[in-house]
């Protein structure tokens, strides 16, 4: 069937490969001429016979709200919108009330897998009315890997269950990826172990810890044993942040994701960090370990 | 080849089903008459050729301890001891020595995978010499998934490596489960997606947090969508305590592993915690609380 | 000088009388007829000459939004209104605007003391023009403690600033009680001190860790050794969730506040934790746990 | 009464000089012979009058240990000697018994305050028999400040109850001051606050978190508003870790301390920090990660 697609990045170029693949006539628009189908949003719309569908993968916030906000003037009755970033789910109530007043319909769907999803497929979550998902059917199961449909994608509820699900499922990866690091960095530390690498290999098949990140842990050590050439310096992406936040309002308790994201957030600071600081200069206030520092002057004890 | 098998519990009877279905010769010995193929030990020792090699999978500390004690009076020199239960790895070095004294060589290995370890393989962590190890290779490969061996198994180190990669592997499983689970309360409590559980197998395939684990909890969410059966408290069984200890120990900062772990000490709690006991009792020591509680004096505020 | 005060509540109530004790002249209101002195908020700013002051001290929320909406009604331009409840100071903007309109005033302020506040004086944080604050200056010196006025007042900031710092006040005070109740639980766990209660009691005077926290806790200690009569169970006020979501907000890793927050949430659950109840059937699934528990056959390790 | 005093650095010189101002006669003795009023233990020993007591104020573990052997040589029968510094309270029993051999007493004293000791005067915590602790009251009363004993001193059971209590309060004293710099972190990062330092230092009187340690806080910001002067690098002195392992190993949990400790840790690894790496690495093999660093080549989503 026929699609537009907006945003032709590392996750919107790969979609769109593979629903080619799939047989699907896919025009697509992007920023950038040299990898773009069309000159703009007005051609897109205009290659497409109504009702038309038109899937946005571009960066959440402003940038997909200018998408929406051309689009809304360029679609007619009928023709439908899928926001597939990483928009939070607050926003999928405002997409869809604004393109409504047009009579455009709206979807969200979360879509996992990043790189790798243009080969093994991607996981997607989606909201909408029954009938807007069924009518995208055909794109949702090329773009998923193969198998049953329900280990891949879900009908998660109304406009925003979609993104709300992927929310959640972002929260629990930066939990899993944290897990993880710390038993990482506790193996290096160790030293008892004469290949670490080996040990995250070996996990692969047959254990309870055995995942897809923990595959790709094992490859990057494959690579860089000893990550050499990798920063200790995370961003975190949003959902993360909206995931507490949630957590805290329903008042759920996320010791894990919250710690997962407070990692994140301390790896950007490193000793400009205000709180150490702030604990530092107390230490110094009560005394002793200036002194500890300098060390010269006999024997000194702590506080 | 000839394995003698110590422990034929739900760990130690499927392993003796998959090691015999491989071709191996096992002689098995349990407490439980019923399951056992020896009257005891000496029994299972005068059974096997020389060199012998006897598997020990029993509850770690005391009950290891007095099968290693026993062990070591019937088994010869050239015999192998194999410690495939949760022992600590400090344990290790003790028994090997303690069984060096006669001559009778030892090797720990973790052993992961559940009751799913039968039909699936299990993955293994063994620490020791080479030579041990490789005379060990057949039964490691009966005991492992299909696949190429570095997938499964590890030999990690000299003795102790095996349980420490396997007491890290358990460290991380806390942090997994515990970042699931806080996922799976959120998207309960907000009660915006209509299928949790349909949300959980979803992630099966394509996603960034798919594993073994999120299979386990899709496939318990299908038996029992509201957890209805289930009481929230958990046990622990060492590894988290030993993997947080040992982080304390040589610096690594481990929140969300402890986090996991605390989050267990507290669900055997309850109401009863001390903690909250004391926290309690300073909000009613600062006073406006208790009248909170009641709430039929007018308009009152909080502290 | 005259005050209208409403909410006559513990904090209401004691202000009343330490105010009027300094010589100030309080027109009090509360929906308790018995210890109010008018009938209603109309009578009450009929009592006083304006240009009026009038402090509302009721919940935050939908309680002090009514209060404040009828006050907008009834008071003239050049009346100021003071919100010194648990109000989120986002609020404290949309009351200011709100009030405007008529050219009422509007200032926030962070009350804090507890029941103890009527004999030690409240530490308070105003946010709010100059001249306002200025204007209030006698009422916020009869409501201090003795001592030099910084050490207790703070004019933080515009209006919202005084709830924001008493906002992250409460935030570090969950995180202090939590500090204090973990290092309780494990003094009664250990059992090597043979007077836990003495030892809180001991870190009165002289110790880094003395604080009037500490003290509030030697006292419950003091009568009632071993909490028997409180129940391990906390609610929370509203200012410790803010806390965390601003944290979350401008990425400032708060691991202690959290932490504090989510121990008070998981207070509440229990056994009914649908997260721990998520943990234990993951390990259900994977099984020999509930083997663990019924323990009848023989020898049984762990997965 | 006479004390001979070993260890003359900014503790065990000022606790010097609290004793003499008491009345006290100190024989002190320190490496550094500017300080040092023996030359060596043994003239220490020799200036002391039998029955003797001697307080060892060095740092813990192989300072104290090598001070206690060689005063164990030089000691007699009836001697006692207390263990001021910050040792962990499993080498107590061990120094106990090492000194009984020759009827040597011994005493542990966790001794808090730092600097400020000299002037404010020590918090106490001791353990020991009766008769042991009795005979040194009058050096007690010397250190502690003015007013009740209980409120500064306690008597906290048998060897080794002393630095346990301690212990604790140092993990207590590592997560308020957590609390109070994440409270700090957040109120200069939001930019509502004009004067931060103001802020602190009006909580001293009145508030709920008024303490010592916040008393020092809102010193050190007065001095250094930005804390511009001040690494954000924070050692740990080995009680926050035995806090940790103690509250593990007791089935305790310790949200608060623990993390604490970790960001303790984490402070001094920054983006060297091999965790952060592992989650680096992770997020560069599921792609996407990479791009938005670049940004270049159009619009771009994230996995």
């Amino acid at each position: 069937m026929q699609l537009g697609l907006i945003g032709l990045g590392k996750m919107g170029g790969n979609m769109r490969d593979r629903l080619t693949a799939a047989g699907h006539d896919v025009v697509g628009y992007d920023t950038n001429p040299d990898i773009s189908d069309v000159k703009d949003l007005a051609e897109l719309v205009s290659k497409l016979d109504a009702p038309r569908n038109v899937w946005v993968m571009v960066p959440a916030g402003k940038v997909t709200q200018a998408v929406i906000d051309e689009l809304k003037g360029l679609l007619a009755e009928g023709d439908l919108v899928i926001d597939g970033g990483n928009s939070k789910f607050t926003d999928d109530a405002k997409h869809e009330q604004e393109l409504a007043e047009k009579g455009i319909h709206f979807v969200d769907t979360g879509v996992s897998g990043g790189v790798w999803g243009k080969d093994n497929g991607y996981g997607m979550m989606a909201g909408g009315s029954d009938e807007d998902i069924e009518r995208l059917m055909p794109i949702y199961d090329a773009l998923r890997p193969e198998g049953p449909r329900e280990e891949s994608f879900v009908h998660a509820g109304d406009v925003g269950a979609g993104h709300y699900v992927k929310m959640v499922h972002n929260g629990i990866e930066y939990g899993m990826m944290q897990a993880y690091a710390e038993g990482y960095e506790l193996l290096e530390a160790k030293e008892i172990v004469k290949d670490v690498p080996a040990a995250f290999k070996a996990w692969t098949r047959g254990t309870v810890v055995r995942s897809w990140l923990q595959e790709l842990t094992a490859d990057a050590l494959e690579k860089d044993p000893n990550l050499e050439n990798i920063e200790g310096f995370v961003n975190d992406s949003g959902e993360g942040r909206w995931t507490v936040q949630e957590g805290v309002e329903y008042g759920v308790p996320m010791p894990v994701i919250s710690a997962s994201l407070f990692q994140r957030f301390f790896s950007r600071q490193g000793t400009a960090s205000p709180a150490m600081k702030a604990v530092a200069a107390m230490r110094n206030e009560f005394g002793g370990h200036a002194v500890t520092k300098k060390g010269e002057q006999g024997i000194v004890t702590d506080h």
